[in-house]
């Protein structure tokens, strides 16, 4: 039948990027286009035997039906983790447990966004949360990245001028795609920016765990006494993504309608992964786990900075102190989509850089890479291979 | 700060019924208001030994990302499921792995409503359905049901008189919450007219395999030719609710549009779950444990229909071949509300009716009550307490 989809999805349609991807499933292509954490990176053991404990001690409680918000006990792991760990205390907020951080995306958008409501972001950003805000028909406003974060002057230009704002969406440490880390300075403005106009921030930190170079900033969270950040965080990177389990800090009254929002989405997250997550919290220690987790996204950087210097000067990149992306600038000459549809057949994907715009149209000479899935031969053969064709491009 | 809201969720407020359920956490109350699976029914000692299985052979199969589609393995096990289990094979047709049967509504809802569109659902129906199609600010439409499903000529004067349908939602075996099975001609009625007046169909089948005496009748799936159908089906009652793994069969067009919204909502189903799952599904004969299951239920039945005909004469019900629900009627001169609140007082909870209607305020003298979560001796205990509270009514 001829189906009548909904506004929002009918826009989308299949772009140059899912071309380069379609490529991308061929086992003989390096792929340096996920986002996956490094696989040596999983707590396989540990994971094992809490859930073999949790399937022994309670198995009821890890297979029936749970509550939205989430694991009780979780949800004050959670809390103390904030409270210790990030030094985040608001008073009045509370804690919701979602399946991944993806949901909390999309939550809040549910929760506040009307169609034609205004989103501001970095530009470029983190495409699953932009499409996340999309399938709510939001307007993207992009501010430009400069080396520490925002352009603040252009935040607060589209601020100034636009009451439908909602909130502002920040990715603080090691930037996805861009690797950026925002400065304390830009924090305290961004916050001081979205109180002087009455605006939420939601505060992805997927990657701050990851950080091996340089010194820890505190979050803008906290800053926050108001409920003004919803702060989102989430195991995928520290424990397991597969597990799909994430966790948003925010206003309890924010945080209530988001789990109104949930039980309709998917009444809640798994509770045998939430259960295993929580002995592993408490059962093993998450400090020392995080610095192997640091060492070994250090040890791989290490191999990719080395293969860019050595072997692709072309490409200008961005040196990133944790996360798990390198953003790379090809020369004026070399045209980017035409570059990593040829970086595909020579068996390299990337991830062209307007995939990451508010406007996949817009002019961008950049492309993504990860360091941090891919083995440390395939990641020097495959830099070696994008260092080959940009100095050998044509006229470049 | 003073959060603004979305239309879509200011809208919602604490209800009478919200009201109720807070006592229901009281562990000295008889829940009758659960919509869990027995717990004896869950196959425990095999989802403990494929968990070892899939942890010891494909670990980090199990804790990496995976695809927005779901597990190929267990979608091709779900498509031989639909096929030989329950003759649906629809050319064309694709399915998805969501997370519970709940992410399909929001995912079918997503694709394909426009604020203010329509959906025709059964009247009353399962509200967290109806929950989900509201937060996309769809119009509900209710059809009433009769003993053998919905009123086809109500149906056909909405779907006449309405350009804006955009699906009908029906569960057509032991339907919540009225208990209802909805006979192969009425099967038959409801594709035509949607045929008819070109709309899709939400066939909603949670409960299918829990049927304990009478004929199976084929899912209105089975009569599709042109991917007219959404099936939803889930692992939830069969194997686990708390792993939340649900299944959607559809044309592909559809299909492909819901795994863009999904991609934003949760990027994947728990991969961990969807492996433990599939390895289940291979390595168990699932048509022997569905006939255990089949058994459970039968028997947990006897005991609720044993104590509603000897303990509580005054309260009618619909009798039943199979799912989780018992519909209750009282007798006019008891409020239903009133009634509901007193039962929690007296220590059992049970669902106020007007819950599962389209508009809560409209008159309603039935309650909805679930036997399959309680112990046997609380189940009649529950009940007895129920026809004694209806008994003693003042002037009933």
């Amino acid at each position: 039948m001829d189906y009548r989809f909904s506004d929002r999805v009918s826009k989308l349609k299949p772009s140059a990027i899912r071309e380069i991807f379609k490529y991308a499933s061929d086992p003989a292509v390096i792929s340096l286009s996920a986002g996956n954490p490094a696989p040596d990176a999983f707590p396989v053991e540990a994971i094992r035997k809490c859930s073999e404990d949790v399937l022994r001690e309670q198995p009821i409680d890890a297979l029936q039906y749970s509550v939205t918000e989430g694991l009780p006990a979780l949800r004050e792991d959670v809390t103390a983790f904030l409270k210790n760990h990030c030094n985040v205390a608001t008073p009045g907020d509370s804690v919701l447990i979602t399946s991944g951080a993806e949901q909390i995306m999309d939550l809040l958008s549910k929760s506040v966004i009307n169609e034609g409501d205004t989103v501001v972001c970095e530009e470029p950003s983190f495409v699953g949360a932009l499409n996340s805000f999309r399938s709510y028909n939001a307007v993207l406003k992009g501010v430009p990245m400069q080396e520490d974060g925002m352009d603040l002057a252009k935040l607060e230009e589209i601020l100034k001028s636009d009451s439908r704002v909602k909130f502002i969406y920040t990715i603080p440490n090691f930037q996805n795609p861009m690797g950026i880390t925002t400065s304390w300075e830009k924090r305290q403005g961004i916050y001081a920016l979205a109180k002087k106009y009455n605006t939420l921030i939601l505060e992805d930190n997927p990657y701050g765990d990851l950080r091996f170079a340089g010194e820890a900033i505190p979050a803008i969270k906290t800053l926050d006494t108001e409920g003004r950040v919803l702060y989102s965080g989430t195991f995928s990177k520290t424990i397991s993504p597969g597990m799909r389990v994430g966790f948003a800090a925010g206003g309890s009254e924010l945080i209530q309608k988001m789990v109104v929002c949930k039980q309709g989405s998917d009444v809640h997250t798994n509770i045998w992964s939430q259960l295993v997550i929580h002995r592993f919290l408490r059962g093993w220690d998450f400090e020392k786990h995080l610095k192997n987790l640091q060492k070994i996204y250090a040890k791989k950087y290490e191999v990719a900075d080395h293969a860019l210097k050595e072997n692709a000067p072309l490409l200008q990149y961005h040196p990133i102190q944790g996360g798990l992306f390198i953003w790379c600038t090809l020369p004026d000459s070399i045209p980017m989509i035409d570059y990593c549809k040829k970086a595909v057949l020579n068996k390299v994907c990337v991830v062209p850089g307007n995939a990451f715009l508010t406007d996949e149209n817009k002019p961008c000479q950049s492309f993504r890479i990860n360091y941090s899935s891919p083995t440390n031969e395939d990641l020097a053969r495959g830099i070696a291979i994008l260092g080959k064709l940009a100095a050998e491009w044509p006229n470049a």
